[in-house]
Order: C-alpha cells, then structure tokens, then sequence
C-alpha cells in the first residue's frame, strides 16, 4: 500500500499560495495555458461550470427586461477614440487587426497581406460601438430605456497573466442600457450591481462587499463605477463584477440624442456592467483547500459521482445495476431549476478514483458496494467536509434529500466564507498600524497575512496614491452600506469617509 | 381610413428576392449592417431566435455525451501552415492581428504600435488549434474517443456579404472530436449530420436532403464532407450544415497519436461538424412570405402577442386586465421544454401594431377587445394563414390548446416547405433540357426559376466544373438516401451516379 498524501495538492494554500492557484487548476482539469500568449483553454469541467453561471445570470437579467444581442467583434479605431478617457484607458492592451488576408511571400513563408484602410480593434469592451448603434436606434423618448446584454469574448493584451484571474482573452458578459433620465440610469446602475451581489452570494456562496469604486479606480470613461468585492484565502480582494454609471460622456461621444416628451432634445444616459470568466478564479480561491477546488452545489459542473466498488467479480453485475438505477433515479431530480447533473465512474483505479472527484471539488461522492447494495443504502462523502468523514444513508432517503443536502453544503461554504472574512476584517484608526497589518511578517516566503481594512480617507487622490506606493493597497471600494460615521484619513489624518482597503488581484 | 397595403413587403419575392430578403429583415428588427465591413448587428429578436437555435442544438449534442469547451480566439500562424489544404482553403480570408498596442504618432493619430513576434489569425475555424490540445491530452486509446463542442464566433474575411447567409463575424458551434478507430469516427460523423437534420426538420421546420459533398467542395483538410441542404423559395439551396470526416489529416499534421489497447503507436481520428447563424437566414427564406418573415413556433422568439384594444376609455381597465391575466396563465404553459414566451402590445398605434408583429413573424396573434372581455374569447391570428382570417376561441379552450395550435403551425410551415421543394424538384436525364431547367427565362429581372435537379454525374471533377461554369450550377450532395439506380453523366453522358444539382448560396 502507498502512504496517503496528507494533502492531495502540493504546495498548500499556506506554503505558496499562487502555486497552489495553479495546482488545484491543474489537479482539477478545468482549463490550462494555450499556446496562444496569455489565452486560455477552458476545459469541460470548466467551461460547464461557466454554463451555469451564465444560465443563472441570463435568467436575472432576463427578468428585469434585459434581452441579450449581438454586435460586431471589431471596433474601428476612429470609434475607439471618441471618448477621450475610454481610448486612455485600453490603448495599451488592444489586440489590432490591420490585414484580411495570408500570402506566400518570396521565400515561402505565410505572411499577412491585404492591409486595411483603418486598422480594426479586437474590442476589449464595446461601449463605442454599441453607443454608435444606440444613436441611431434612439430618436424619441418613447425609444428609451434600451436595455441589451451581450454574451462573448473580448481581448485586452495583458503583460501578466494568471489563468481565469487576468488572460489576454475572456469569455464574460457586457450590459449596455440607455435611459431618458439620470435618475433612471442611476437605479439600472445599483439594479445590476445588487444582481451581480445576489450571484456572488447565492450561486457562488462568495460574500461580497458593494460600493463604488474611487475616481482613480473607474472605468475609463464612467462617470461612477460601483463593484463588488470579495475575500480570498490569501486575505487578498477580488474585483468580481462591476456595473458603470456613464453618464451622458458616452452619449455626448457618439450623439445619442432623443426628443423629450416636450419636444426638447437630450442627450441619453446610458450604463454598462460586466461580469467575466473571472468569477471563476473567485469561486476556486474562495472555497478551495488543500485538496483541491471546491464546487458550491448552485454553480457546480456536476452535482453527484457514484463510484461503484467490487471486491469479487461476482458482485459486479448487482454493483452496477444498482448504481445505473441510482444514477437514473437522481438524474429525475432538480436542483434549483435545473436537472441534477450525475457522473458514474466505474474506473478500477483504485484510490485514485476518490481522490480525482476530490481535486475536482464535485459536492457529493456516493460509494456503492455489495454492502451497499445489501443494505439499501449509500455511502456518502460531502466535499465540504473531511474526505474520511463519509457516512451511510438509506438510499431512498438520499434521494429525495439529496437537494436539501446540496443546499446545507452551499450555506457551509457561504458560512465558512463569511467566517473568514470576519476574521480578516478589522477597523483601523492609527495610520502605524494600517502599515503594520499591511506589512508581511517574512518577506522571503509571500504569506498570508492583511486582510480588508475599514479605514478613513479624505478623498485626497494624493493620499490614496501613497498607500498605493508604500503598501500596493489600494482602495476596494466605498461601501454602500452605510458606513459608522467619518473616519480620519489613514494617510493624512484630514476627515474623511470610511472605505475597505485591501491588496488586490 | 388609409388603405390597406396588399403586401406589408415591398418588393415581393417574385418581383426581387434578393431584395425581399433585405427587407424582411430590415421589417422584422432582426439584424441589421454594422459600421464594420461585412459584419452585423443582431438585434434582441434575432438573437432570441439563434438563443432557441443554440439550446436546442445542445441538448441534442449534449444527449450523445458531448461536452462543451472554449479555445482561444487566436491562432498563430504556425499553426494554420501545418495542413496544407486547410490553410490553402483560408488563407484569403483572415483577419490578422500583427499589433498589441495603440500609440499616438507624430501628429496625434492613434495607430497601431508593439508589433507580435508572430502574427495571430483571428479563427475562421479551430481545427488546428484544436489539434494541438488533442496532442497534448490523447496519450492511451483509455483517453478517447474526445467529445467536444464550441459555441462562439469567427471571422473570415469575405468579399461579398448579406445578412446572416455571409457575414466576415459569424456566430456558430464546432464540434471537434477524436477516435480511436476510423469506422467510429465516420459514425460520429453521420450522427452529427443526423442531429443537424433533426435541427432542421424538427425544429427550423426546413425540409433538407443529407448527402456528401463531392470532392471539390470538401472543407479544407477532409477527406469526407457531409451536408444538409434546404431548399429556398428562390428555388436555390441552402447549405445549413456541414459535418466532416477529418480522416488522419489533422492527427498527422499535429502529431495526435495513441498507444493503442495492443500498445502500438498510431494516429488518431478525427472530426469537426458545424452549424452558424446562417440558419437564420435559412428559416427567413424557407417561411417568409410577402409580409414578413414567419417564425416556426419550436424556434420563434416569442410565441404570441396580446394586442388589448379599448374603443373607449372605460374599457381600458377591464381590457388591460383581462389582457394581463391571460398573459400570465400562458407564460405558465410550457412548450417543447421551455416557457411560453407572450409579449403583450399595449400601444395605442391603429393597425401598424398589428402589421409590425406580422412582419415580425410571431406565430400566434391575439386582439383583446370589450367583446372578448363579456364573452370570455380571445381572437386569435395565426401567421401560416392569411392576416384576414382570425377566429374567436375560448379563452380558457386557447389556453389549454395553445401548444396544440403551436405544433399545427410547426407542421403546416414544414408541409409547405417540402411541397415547394417537391414541386420545384426535378429528375433530368437529359443534357439539352438540363440547361434549360437552369437558363432564366428572363435575363433583365433575376426571377425564381430551376430548383433541385436529380441527374447523373460520372465522378470527373472536370464535368463538375463545366456545368459550374455554364450555369453557376453545382453539385449540392451526393445523397445517402438509397437513389434509384445510376444515371448518365449530365455532362459528358458517361455512367455516373444520381446527384442534386442546384444553384446555391
């Protein structure tokens, strides 16, 4: 026999904690680098957890009157540069098409030919070329609101990439609305974001914190940007959705005009907000441990494994009715509006078997043996908890309960999730130990230590800046909920307002 | 009163499809052009419609044990050179990204700046992306067969366009999988073929004939091409989807080998089978008549509208609720596995109400006026029929039957397409009246003649070309149903075997 791991990922979150991202990525099968510089390949078991969180969101949306469209990939430069902040902003990151055609040169080799007029942009967003069809769409009050949400790729070429986290390209979702008044355009704003909190919280049982970000954090070209921020085990934020209030800067670039009811000419308010592949990366660094991710039930790529076991060839065949049965029996179930999704792995591998379904953070392992068979019962392992912590069930009880399960393992993870922000939050007024809490107590091996820190700030961009230098803490947000009255400025000592700080992803 | 117009489209489809076809779709607000060459916009009831399109496919696929996965948008031009027929058949039309940056030049104008060590193709298709992973994770015959299946765009760099049939961005799936023996990957082939077929007939209600391409229209890189093939009421096919047997061609340019259960080393099989927004445009051509498009229910955005009329302002509110009510009792009805989809119109338009949803090709059309109210009735208008002809139901008897109303819709708009495909589909044996068949009786004004000839073909890719020349006729499909014996060369009289021959876009 071969000695257990004491963990099935190496190194753990405590020795490394960015090598461990990548391990549990890779011990799951998830996704993994292309040879494409900084893209990603998002595996099956990846990608269908991205599914259902698009599913969960499509149908949010959908219920405040979003429809979902298409718009075109490309985005002429000219567009691009319209909103003088916005092209400020993705200039340094923009994939540029400028030829539509491959020839052989002299020598043989395939080079690129046919140049276009004007180079075209892989949109990194697509506020400019939406807003030009918003122009021409909108001429009349009774045009408004538009509410659109698009499904689809974009491209910003970053230098430093991690998968999920930060790749060149990313699958995500992009809302563009317009309005006839501010007022509007504000409350679509808060609308979306508290959606995007509700899918964080309830399908990703990720706590977060919303509130909007500070000028120097927008968007480029927002006049507000709101987000929403979650805690990751290695203390650190992470950004997970965020929906802009954009004024009428956008309007005004591109001429989105409409008549009022009295026949006066406006220009529209219009908002967009997005969500990526990136919830993703949130959803492994919330929940996983050192065995490997975690899946919450409401967003998991499968729900259940049945793993039958024979000991004697002769136990095979009632083995395997049994568990077909099973497996037919819980696929009749549903979870929280869809079919429960089950995987029967009949591989004779041994322990490795347990341990991949462990790695791949699968909610619910059911062992099945003669035993099993036997007895009418199950033998159930929760991902939530220990892998030797497994218990019997009957096998009639387990599936009629098996949503009410499913449920109790997505609140543990939320409670845990909210335990260990609790624990890495604190109140600070003195500015030596904000740079105390912020400071790593041994600088040759990155730990984990920090956390989100409620402190003040004037408002000065100054002063958020020497945070910045001095500690790469910035500001995560200015929380929306209401905050216990001011606080001193944590860089300056002025009165100002109280705002999570926090290292960041 | 302003007269009623005889046709809501101008022109009609005998008097110029191709721009029927144009303004239909303007008609309907499916799509529309985008400042961008060659690419579109489509607009929410397009995209609801491809959204039907898209969850339909993926059950279907999903039920034969494929998965879903997502690779990069990018591919590197390497890659594109490793079959030599593949990059042959794309290298026209790709859009090439050579830069990764804007920068501002001497003047101020933003160009493009920080040129790639190697260009990237933007996709016209994966395979060879694709390949390169499959060599990566195929090791054992235990790892295959490989299953998977992507949704998402690409782009090829095409000179004419026309909404939805060629477009440079298009939206689509591709299916890439890898066997372990050839007769396993040609099945694979034909079950995606068969599924597309069912897509068509079942769901788009599109009559098509299944069949191979001849050699001369494979997708670059196969050694088997097979296809559907619909017929417009232009009388020209449609290809609608394409299912390839990749042979080893791409396993040996990518290096996809496997240790067979004998342990020797050999090359995998492979396939790839697609299916894009082209579709759209099919449906629109198969069912839209001088009116506007019509939607099969199984597919259609959204299944009916409620159009509440008050003569008089004391009927509003009881009209408004009837109206309401009604609204929710069918959006609790269910329709081959998804909710109805009810709009409800109240505005207070006069007839363009009526005549834009008919243009929109919603199945079902109900008026709720005082008089339904009283009599508990619904007035109900079909698409597939007349605008004229609406009858008075039941209310609760509509609710009840609505699915049943639906499905008569579903088929009479099949049946009607495959009479027109029957009546415009020929055996020719002959060469003279061949040429006949597909010479326009009217050269000035392009009008709707020829069709689907059933006639020989000897195997030359020379008699091919030559009918292609003379009449911009091709081969459509060699077709897998059983034909009725051989037949003489249309061309060159030599023994051959039946084919379809037809124009096409």
């Amino acid at each position: 026999m071969t000695k257990q791991p004491k963990h099935a990922i190496s190194p753990t979150r405590s020795d490394d904690y960015p090598e461990w991202y990548q391990q549990v990525i890779k011990a799951s099968d998830m996704a993994e680098r292309s040879p494409v510089r900084g893209c990603m390949v998002i595996k099956p078991w990846g990608y269908a957890l991205w599914e259902n969180i698009m599913q969960a969101m499509d149908a949010m949306f959908k219920e405040t009157g979003v429809k979902n469209a298409y718009f075109p990939l490309f985005i002429p430069l000219s567009f691009m540069q319209k909103e003088a902040d916005h092209v400020e902003g993705f200039a340094k990151e923009c994939a540029v098409v400028t030829h539509h055609r491959l020839e052989k040169d002299d020598t043989g080799a395939l080079v690129p030919s046919g140049r276009l007029a004007e180079p075209l942009v892989v949109r990194p967003t697509s506020e400019t070329i939406i807003a030009d069809a918003f122009s021409k769409w909108i001429g009349s009050y009774r045009d408004l609101p538009i509410l659109l949400n698009q499904w689809g790729n974009v491209v910003r070429w970053e230098m430093r990439t991690r998968i999920f986290l930060r790749t060149s390209e990313f699958l995500w979702q992009e809302g563009h609305t317009a309005h006839a008044t501010q007022a509007e355009a504000l409350e679509r704003t808060r609308l979306m974001l508290d959606i995007y909190a509700r899918l964080a919280e309830e399908v990703l049982a990720m706590p977060v914190i919303k509130g909007a970000k500070t000028p120097a954090e927008r968007f480029p070209g927002a006049v507000d940007t709101l987000c929403i921020e979650a805690m990751m085990q290695d203390c650190k934020a992470l950004q997970a959705g965020t929906s802009h209030f954009l004024g009428q800067n956008f309007a005004r670039a591109s001429q989105i005009k409409f008549q009022t009811a009295d026949e006066k000419e406006e220009y529209a308010w219009t908002t967009s907000w997005g969500a990526s592949t990136r919830l993703i990366g949130g959803v492994i660094m919330t929940h996983g441990d050192d065995d490997g991710i975690i899946l919450p039930p409401r967003a998991a790529s499968a729900h259940v494994v049945l793993l039958p076991i024979f000991k004697k060839e002769e136990e095979r065949q009632a083995v395997m009715d049994y568990t077909e049965q099973l497996a037919r029996e819980l696929r009749r179930q549903r979870y929280h509006d869809r079919a429960l999704v089950v995987e029967v792995d009949p591989r004779e591998i041994g322990g490795a078997r347990g341990w991949e379904w462990i790695k791949k953070g699968i909610p619910l392992r059911v062992e099945i043996g003669a035993r099993e068979v036997k007895e009418h019962t199950v033998f159930v392992g929760r991902r939530d908890q220990a892998h030797q912590m497994r218990s019997s069930l009957k096998r009639e009880a387990f599936v009629t309960e098996i949503a009410g399960i499913l449920d109790d393992i997505q609140s543990a993870l939320f409670e845990r999730a909210a335990v260990f922000r609790r624990e890495h939050s604190v109140e600070i007024g003195e500015r030596a130990d904000f740079y105390d809490y912020f400071t790593p107590r041994n600088l040759d091996k990155p730990e984990i230590h920090g956390g989100f820190a409620f402190s003040g700030w004037c408002g000065e961009p100054a002063c958020e800046a020497k945070i910045k230098e001095d500690l790469t803490v910035t500001i995560r947000c200015i929380p929306s909920e209401a905050a216990e009255g001011p606080a001193a400025c944590i860089a300056c000592g002025r009165p100002g307002r109280r705002v999570v700080y926090a290292k960041a992803y």
